[in-house]
């Protein structure tokens, strides 16, 4: 097993941020096994999806839509509305586990691996890659 | 390691595919380990639900009321409102770990693996089956 | 690998359960590898959130308005509202993943594991963990 925490910097308004680069670098000198990735954050996760085709932006607006920064949150530390940040990782959550065949990930052809990271207070995160051989 | 693809006809319109049988012959020659199953497709998703007592109804429904095929999605590629599709598998992701014991995997007695395919556009879905050895 | 069932009563209301306390205690004495947590029930799912601050209260409630207790699921089983606890694991899915380094989930510091059990009429509850060596 190999494991690897790897630091994107996210901005101060919610993204999401294509980390499949990153991804495939990580496995690339492997064979075969499963590759475990894992935000170490309680207000980010992770979603598989295509990019640059407009769906990033209809997750973020679907988030807004589904769970909405207004004040109904308990949790009520940060900026207004970061409870809804916090209940994000229930229904989009921070781990995947991914087969890579021969030292690729077995991706379908418009898929990448994204952080969702819907929390403008964190400007920096964190993604831990793991492999284990097969 | 083994891996394998298989391909399932979903058809051309939303459909919740029990895959349950596939992936248990998948494992049966196998001891204990990890199943990972993957679906290699920006717009399907795995869910592990009862199926046959109207809750593969009800989920196409509540996607529709959650992620409705309107045409308020950037993504504008195929059928009208196939930005949803898009979507979907951040919310209902296209991977499942599970764990097998002595060649079954440990499911309680509700529980199916389904494909969820609410893209009537691609009427074949292929399925990545992978088992880890324990 | 190892794998162990550990039963927990959640009573006869919705909880979030927080289960990390449990999931330490089964990796402490492994060194490194992946950690599978599995819900072998069909109406319940397993959130990484942090608890104790109002986070798990938001969940409930997110969950009530996203999949609310109506008589609109076909599923009529059990009490009145029961369908939407089948739909539940297809949004908050009974598998996790964890990378596990020298005997320690690889958490951030506000993330704990949850059992999420919407379903009332089933006041035990059991937890599948599997440690998978790396």
């Amino acid at each position: 097993m190999r494991s690897e925490v790897i630091t994107f910097r996210t901005g101060n308004r919610p993204v999401v941020r294509d980390i499949t680069a990153e991804a495939a670098r990580f496995v690339e000198s492997e064979a075969d096994g499963l590759l475990n990735v894992f935000v170490p954050h309680a207000t980010a996760g992770l979603a598989i999806i295509e990019t640059g085709a407009g769906s990033d932006e209809d997750l973020l607006a679907a988030i807004d839509e589904l769970l909405p920064t207004q004040d109904k949150w308990r949790h009520r530390h940060g900026s207004k509305g970061h409870g809804r940040d916090h209940v994000l990782p229930a229904w989009i959550p921070p781990f995947a586990s991914l087969p890579v065949i021969d030292g690729r990930i077995a991706f379908g052809t418009w898929q990448s691996i994204c952080l969702v990271d819907t929390n403008g207070d964190n400007p920096e995160r964190q993604v831990r890659f793991t492999f284990l051989p097969g």
